[in-house]
């Protein structure tokens, strides 16, 4: 962060943060489709899949009004985030404990992301970048979406089975 | 998480990660009270790191209550965002810009473990653990005020200023 001088500047540190997420779970998303036997997460990441591809356009729209090339900075939590849910695909055998690892996981995903979105949200409009603003909304709305998805999810069958 | 093989070993697994997360903000609020200009933002984070120290003790009684050792698992998302605050007030020269950049750290902290102890409280009470639902529902309270009580700042003054 040593090129954070200004506002601006943190704004733009944000958004890279926020592509590289968005980017490593393009990657981790498939996977973790491919690795639960229950339907209903399934179709939660595959759903989440398609609009995270959205999210990734919105943040280049982003770039781009800023004049900026979209690049991404290596997003330490989320590099974590990601790293223990291979962990567990790797690790955990018995089907119902790893759904509920992927769930959580993929829970604890969403609410860093809706933090960030909340954050960008707010420095944008601060720095009178509506359009902007108005993208990472989008965004938002759709991170909040599938957090309430998995939560019912949750609440439901999978954790149940697991017991 | 080669060692999970049913919920109550992944349930045991996200507590240690919990344990873990909670000694590191430990650490790492004193230093963001320090560097912090703004005395909302410092009260805040001091009154924090109160309440963290009642958290510990409430993981420690969950430890007690399951016969186990209280031990941490190096949780890799919260040492990315705890090594993201310490570049910031390493690098971040503007007293301003550094309280936006502190502020939006601790609101993912918050967010990651608002999203963690949900789920500790979903799978305490699916493994009949009532009482240790009942202390991470404690916890949970706190964090979700913490992040209220962020939110305000953030609306208000701190990042008005930033800009």
């Amino acid at each position: 962060m040593a090129a954070v001088k200004t506002m601006d500047d943190l704004f733009l540190h944000l958004l890279k943060d926020m592509y590289h997420a968005e980017k490593q779970l393009l990657k981790a998303l498939p996977k973790m489709a491919k690795n639960t036997e229950s339907s209903e997460l399934k179709k939660a990441f595959q759903t989440h899949l398609g609009e995270t591809e959205g999210q990734v356009k919105r943040l280049e729209k982003v770039f781009d009004m800023l004049g900026k090339k979209a690049q991404g900075i290596p997003c330490k939590a989320m590099q974590g985030l990601v790293e223990e849910g291979k962990e567990a695909m790797d690790e955990v055998e018995d089907a119902e404990v790893l759904d509920a690892a992927l769930l959580a996981g993929a829970q604890a995903v969403e609410h860093y992301e809706i933090s960030r979105y909340g954050t960008l949200i707010a420095w944008a409009n601060q720095l009178g970048l509506k359009d902007a603003a108005r993208l990472f909304e989008q965004n938002l709305a759709e991170e909040k979406n599938a957090d309430k998805l998995l939560n019912e999810i949750a609440l439901g069958n999978v954790n149940q089975k697991a017991a």
